[in-house]
């Protein structure tokens, strides 16, 4: 980071819950900890693919990728390690190494051979306890994390796609299942559902919107990380309910498979499409991708579907483009939380 | 434990070194654990069974199962738990959960079914660090264990017996390789090599016994996890010049395979054929073991072999009496030792 960049500093008391799955959801998590140790990740669990499709296959468990990488980034945040860092710097240092430990993926050509260390312990943790939660809390605990990491659901989930694009006929529409067959479909995606259809949300994730000051969704995949936490009908009821002000990250990019060539606005109308009426506060997009005149005007008009502003930010890396820069948004943040949402 | 059992207290100050391996380890371990919380274990690293075998040979590392054991027994350990739950009844709890966690075997039918979730974890900070002491007082740290963890060598290795009794003719050797062929062969073990034949010992193990004022060697399987110790050749040396008292533990019990049929005295007798002239002060047998009349006579001149006194007590588990019980092991080591050899 420059040094001329303002890091925006703690807002004591903040209570904010990030909604998402992936990098998307780690970069989030890395932001919103500038602004505050209370923060609360609520993640997808729909993952059928890599390590953690062999782990969910073999222990008919729920997929820890995601739930893994969030801690990850709750750990190694550099708002948190910078804290910590200030009053015990081995433990910083500490705290950066498990990061990377659970990050770290095996190697050799085994049955192992790509699964990173944080999926076999938190898959081995939740098999011990037979509980996710408790077991998510008990590795938030053995690491000194502050916040929490949660599942959108507490049972596995199976995302279906309807898919056109895929028959000779550009209107007939075929169902696609599985996060990874939906995620690299060459066909178009119009509607994503979840199996079981109407799964039982995390009560404990549904507490934590409920009492936030700030709840977050995005960026991420779009189908298969985002849209997923509108599909478990409590969560969508406690984002519609809470008084948190609630904001939404649309991606950068459009991601090659699931929404290739989608717009911003079409990023806003599926989302619209999947989630009934959802009242958002801010909808963030990246100042370079806004387009203008005509197609502008049809953006303003899909964040209106939410009842929220539309806010055009510098967001990007400087040198990672198609990703968000976590100082960048923090600020961004900071900068719509006013100094009147200070608690 | 009954009530009526005076458990010895801590001897401030007392450093203490056990070497071997699985279960004998682990009770020895959990005995030490009474005397100090300066205790380190030396462990050896031959499995190639099980688990350990599988990690070993997909990410040609040294096996994690001797040492995850080793870890788990200082992290049990009674005496451990109760000094924790004076000053912070939850912490013990925690250390109580993890200590069973780390020994937890994955379920399911996969890939994964059966590793113990401490094995992957361990062969997980090992790869990552790509160095196995750094990697164990890595976990050392994280569960905030007292003591310290070390493998006996830096590099993995394999045991070859020489085993009579395979062919017609009873005279007749055959060379068996691997823990698991030599501790289950059906024949008699004669001599057993490591190979590679002379390995570098753990630097720190041979610090830890040469700083140590008592050095436990067994109980254990006889020929897999006590006699290695002797067959590394800088830890031979490092026994022979240590100040330390050194103790050792005959098994209770004869093992099936390995030592069908031992007496007390044979395991005396092969111990000093593998290992030279090796010093020990204490060589404690159990009672109910001990032979009566000329064989008593044989097993005192086998004792002498070693220039040790030969102790007869009382060391059975009540209800598993095939083990030794801690605390028994614990008392007798605290005779011995006495007042004088408090620091």
């Amino acid at each position: 980071m420059s040094a001329a960049v303002r890091v925006p500093g703690p807002r004591p008391g903040l209570r904010a819950v990030a909604l998402g799955g992936g990098h998307g959801l780690y970069n989030t998590l890395t932001a919103l900890r500038y602004l505050t140790d209370d923060v609360t990740a609520v993640v997808t669990v729909a993952d059928d693919g890599g390590s953690s499709g062999r782990l969910r296959h073999e222990l008919g468990r729920i997929p820890p990728g995601d739930l893994r990488m969030a801690l990850a980034a709750l750990m190694s945040a550099p708002a948190a390690v910078d804290a910590l860092r200030a009053h015990d710097p081995a433990a910083a240092d500490r705290r950066i190494r498990w990061a990377e430990i659970l990050q770290h993926r095996l190697g050799g050509s085994g049955a192992l051979a790509g699964h990173p260390v944080g999926n076999l312990l938190l898959s081995g943790v939740d098999e011990y306890h037979d509980d996710l939660v408790t077991a998510l809390d008990e590795l938030v605990q053995l690491f000194g994390v502050e916040g929490r990491v949660l599942p959108m659901s507490t049972e596995p989930l199976v995302i279906e796609a309807d898919v056109t694009g895929l028959e000779e006929d550009p209107r007939m529409s075929r169902v696609i299942r599985g996060q990874v067959a939906v995620a690299t479909t060459p066909g178009v995606v119009r509607r994503v559902r979840l199996t079981p259809e109407a799964p039982a949300a995390c009560p404990e994730a549904l507490a934590a919107v409920a009492a936030a000051d700030l709840v977050t969704l995005g960026p991420g995949s779009w189908f298969s990380s985002v849209i997923p936490h509108v599909l478990v009908p409590e969560q969508l009821e406690a984002l519609r309910s809470t008084s948190a002000r609630k904001v939404l990250f649309v991606n950068l990019v459009a991601e090659p498979g699931e929404t290739t060539g989608f717009s911003l606005e079409r990023h806003l109308h599926v989302l619209n499409a999947h989630a009934g009426s959802l009242p958002i506060d801010d909808i963030i997009v990246d100042a370079a991708s806004v387009p203008a005149g005509r197609e502008r005007e049809h953006l303003d008009r899909a964040a209106r579907l939410f009842g929220a502003q539309l806010r055009t930010v510098d967001l990007r890396h400087a040198t990672h483009t198609d990703i968000h820069d976590p100082i960048k948004s923090a600020i961004a943040l900071d900068g719509f939380l006013g100094p009147t949402t200070q608690i």
